[in-house]
């Protein structure tokens, strides 16, 4: 009988299996490695890699990996007895959906890092997990490196939240701040970006405000217990946002963001993501560059934040770890088997007449007698008004106006907006919300 | 047999005692009641107050207990069977200490706020809840309403924590602020904020640093698994900050704020508490008012922090039922008995030599020749260098001078404040840390 079995080899270690082995992975991977001592001081076991299974097993990777078997072919992570806990972090929907039920059905917990799978499909995954009396967990999957997701588990059971909000698209973020502070026109900042790895070359999700709205789906099961779909949400990305946009917000005390909003209004809730003037003294103006942050607003705990790398392989992977040492612990306990979020509740969406908001209009006008009267009957006649109005510019033939709103319902704004757009000398170039 | 025994009374309800029912006592009665539902739907428990213990129990409360027994002996709780989790809110050392000792020994639960306590007395009491396998924690000990310990235990437990800073005083944090946004001289802030209620009439823990101090040894523990007692820590107060400093800090780009920092130096361990100029970038600057923040910088999760109310009754009752739901869990899983942190590790304080910082010092000169030579001599022999030398004033008789220093280590700092203390024309009027 070999010497660790002697030594209770399968009562001490706790057996890990890799699915992907891209950045995150590796990061994984130097962290099981190089905090062992740590996790075992904590867990009272020892994590060990068992197996990795990639699509291409002859690409160069960054860590060593000794001699751990790196196969392609995932029924090996199935059908390995010694893995406890798979790490799926290769990505996309399909196949990853279809393998983590494999494994889950194979008795395997799971921790993933996948937002878009979580956000789509993350329901059945859950509930196939609860079943079989796995853990499933995913703290990687929104904003990275902050642990916002446990946080809102563990540390607001009892209180009411009100509203989720925040900066939790790094690439948009980064973008944002360099058209902010080097007066760098969108098109310039996103090449900027792309060169330095901090956007894809197809950055489609990040600026289309795509990969945020996955965010605030999952945030939004977390704080009022409800499964949304893309098609909920009220989405807007930043590659509207003109290098104009961001010097008016600047000259009236706000900064441009893409902000995520999930809240609370009157039993219903709200979600949208869209480019947002901040007022500069709100916690969320000051994130810079391709950080992240979470407003959590709690009926008793009052506003909180959670600010931190958006993303990055370390970061990201520090949250998998800790995803990994949970699972560690429910293991140990023998408590396996409930949902990430145990909280459930049955809420409907709010309508466009419930959800109010100050909002910044950007027009531009034909310079000629009237166009502020018919602008300023149509909010009249919306029943809005308008804290500050100015003209900013006018090259002779056009008038540039902006215009902060007093609070209005997204109803309002929507008859506002669709009644410019039918004027025939009035353009209306941006209209975004405002967060005093 | 009543109704409630064939539904499992002893099965389906966790008892809850209270020993205080002051301002954050009455918070925490205040949401058991209310979000009992939501409380329930995640652990699977009812929580109910069985038992009220206070030094007056004829003193009106703001809160409805219907027929909850209100009395005036320990020994009602500790011989309670009902009562399986007790929640220390009455403060002080004694007989605080006594009572958690006897409680934990009859088998109960305790959630306690009591910083002073913790940091204190925290290795006894948590060494005999660990002994009796009972659960102790204490959430709500370090600002208040940010879950910042059950963060740094579940978060980061595979990451390499180098430091913990953070602005851990509510007290002192609305004092810097007014002073910094109203030019209110100190006397004038602390008088304001006692008004208020944001400082006590003996405000002294508070304003000499020896609260922020309590808070540090705590998260001290959490970050680097070593306990320290109060004399380990170099500790400044707000007292001797001049509105001057504040001036010429918001001049050269710094908010002045009291920041306590534990931070590793090669593997050995440095923790000090005083008025700190922050960097106007960094996002401990834009902390405002009565807020607290915890910046935690991992080795993989880089700069994460953690923002927050840092006291008031709903926040600091919000942590308590965190806990008490976390006790809640523990004891449906049958694991109870794990120290709140359970990470321990042997370190060694970092000496003068080890711990380096830039240093802000004001200084008052006799107006006569040769007195910046001297001041410069000073520094040179002391092998420590300045990146901004200003003289700010000058009466005729004084010339006020500033100087932002390069990185010295403490011991440098100590040589150049005992020298320019030797100085005939010179007066030392503040020396703070810089953070960038």
């Amino acid at each position: 009988m070999p010497k660790i079995w002697k030594e209770g080899y399968f009562m001490r270690e706790i057996g890990v299996g890799l699915l992907g082995l891209g950045t995150v992975g590796s990061g994984v991977v130097r962290m099981l490695q190089d905090h062992q001592d740590k996790i075992s001081s904590i867990t009272g076991r020892r994590l060990v890699i068992r197996r990795v299974v990639v699509h291409n097993p002859d690409k160069p990777r960054s860590v060593d990996l000794g001699d751990i078997p790196v196969t392609t072919d995932v029924a090996d992570l199935i059908h390995d007895p010694t893995v406890q806990i798979v790490v799926e972090v290769m990505g996309t929907i399909e196949p990853a959906a279809t393998y983590i039920k494999q494994l889950l059905m194979a008795g395997k917990h799971v921790v993933t890092a996948n937002k878009d799978l979580i956000a789509q499909r993350g329901d059945e995954l859950i509930e196939l997990a609860v079943d079989k009396q796995r853990d499933l967990m995913y703290e990687a999957s929104v904003a990275g490196g902050i642990p916002i997701l446990r946080t809102i588990a563990n540390s607001f059971p009892a209180d009411q939240i009100l509203e989720v909000s925040g900066i939790v698209n790094g690439t948009t973020n980064f973008i944002l701040t360099q058209m902010n502070q080097k007066n760098m026109t969108y098109a310039a900042a996103l090449k900027q970006a792309q060169e330095l790895g901090f956007a894809e070359s197809d950055p489609t999700n990040d600026v289309k405000g795509i990969d945020a709205a996955y965010k605030m789906i999952i945030l939004t099961r977390f704080a009022f217990g409800m499964t949304l779909s893309l098609d909920d949400l009220r989405v807007e990305g930043i590659d509207s946002v003109r290098l104009e946009d961001i010097k008016q917000a600047q000259s009236l005390g706000y900064t441009v963001k893409l902000i995520g909003t999930s809240k609370e209004i009157d039993g219903k809730v709200s979600v949208e993501v869209g480019p947002t003037l901040v007022a500069n003294d709100h916690p969320l103006a000051g994130v810079q560059n391709e950080n992240n942050a979470v407003l959590v607003v709690g009926a008793a705990a009052g506003n909180t934040m959670f600010y931190g790398p958006g993303a990055g392989q370390l970061p990201t992977a520090n949250s998998v770890v800790s995803d990994i040492v949970s699972v560690t612990q429910n293991i140990v306990t023998g408590f396996t088997g409930n949902a990430f979020n145990n909280y459930a509740h049955e809420a409907a969406l709010a309508q466009d007449e419930d959800s109010k908001s100050a909002y910044y209009f950007a027009l531009k006008l034909r310079d000629i007698p009237g166009q502020l009267l018919t602008l300023t009957k149509i909010m009249t006649e919306t029943e809005a008004s308008f804290k500050q109005l100015m003209q900013t510019s006018s090259d002779g033939d056009y008038a540039h106006v902006v215009m902060i709103t007093h609070k209005i319902s997204l109803a309002q704004l929507k008859t506002i907006t669709a009644q410019v757009a039918d004027l025939p000398h009035a353009e209306l170039l941006a209209s975004f919300r405002v967060l005093e």
